[in-house]
């Protein structure tokens, strides 16, 4: 059970769902931020956007998310969750882009600290192809993700245990979007 | 100087300024959302909000958030900077309520992560006069400013020394609030 009363069937708005569905006016500005971040026209594909998220919310342990965001970017590549969890298990060896790679490597250091990510993880970066919106872009991804990952956490929500209901709410939000899905 | 190119003066924009007028696109949301948790009609006073985002920001040795949100919180605080700095040193002895004092272990636990609080920490706060709303709100400022605070370092923007400069962003943002000050 959470740790406040979210005033909603968990069951229903798991992880981050039941906060924003509690507090709108929180809500609304993290919704944006998530489908702009997530879904919108960025350079980088929505399934290295996803793997970022999936990525770093595994890092900092929070089922919910990695769960969810896992499930999402397994339904937009074409190699599915074996690829995902590759990434998630060992990255250095994971069949992905040199630039993908040192992207990951960013997020990861964002992940830590923000004051871990060097000149050289960038260097790295630009010269496997990243431009200056990408690199913002992952940092802000990775970044976002340790706000929704502590606020899911801290709240101590509940993280549903079958891989079906990530799988359908990773199915809808491919087809209609965050804002469509977790909000009903 | 940033790892990216910001297109902006850092020393005109410096902090989270540079990539908020950078990437618009995400920087309107981010300012929504910080608005409504540091200004907006919540229950905790605007002192204790911004209090908790200078603790957290300190946590994270963020220089530009601690900096910029220790001069917001001394500005608007009675007892002014000494306060501040009693609490970022040794919060269990700074002359703060017992809530203030048990929500600020709640926001330095999220600041580790989101599984570090714990059910004993809500508890205590509970007992003290915390409220669902006031424990919500506390969890999703140390989480948003776990976001800024990577955001800010992440992209190694540039720190102001000189105090005066936060002291009068500060004053700015209690009179004219953050979106009049942040992206002008």
């Amino acid at each position: 059970m959470a740790h406040i009363d979210l005033g909603v069937d968990e069951k229903e708005f798991p992880g981050v769902r039941g906060p924003m569905k509690y507090r709108p006016v929180t809500g609304k500005p993290m919704m944006e931020l998530a489908e702009t971040l997530l879904r919108g026209p960025l350079s980088l594909s929505t399934a290295d956007r996803e793997l970022i998220a999936a990525y770093v919310s595994g890092r900092n342990e929070c089922t919910y998310c990695c769960s969810a965001h896992s499930a999402l970017a397994a339904a937009l590549l074409d190699e599915g969750m074996p690829l995902v969890d590759q990434v998630r298990a060992d990255l250095d060896n994971a069949p992905v882009s040199a630039k993908l790679r040192a992207l990951l490597h960013i997020a990861g250091a964002v992940q830590v600290s923000g004051r871990e990510v060097t000149p050289e993880l960038v260097a790295t970066a630009r010269a496997e192809g990243a431009t200056d919106e990408e690199l913002h872009d992952t940092v802000l991804i990775a970044a976002a993700f340790c706000m929704v990952n502590r606020y899911v956490d801290g709240l101590g929500t509940f993280a549903p245990s079958d891989p079906n209901y990530y799988e359908e709410t990773a199915r809808r939000v491919v087809s209609v979007g965050y804002r469509n899905t977790v909000s009903t």
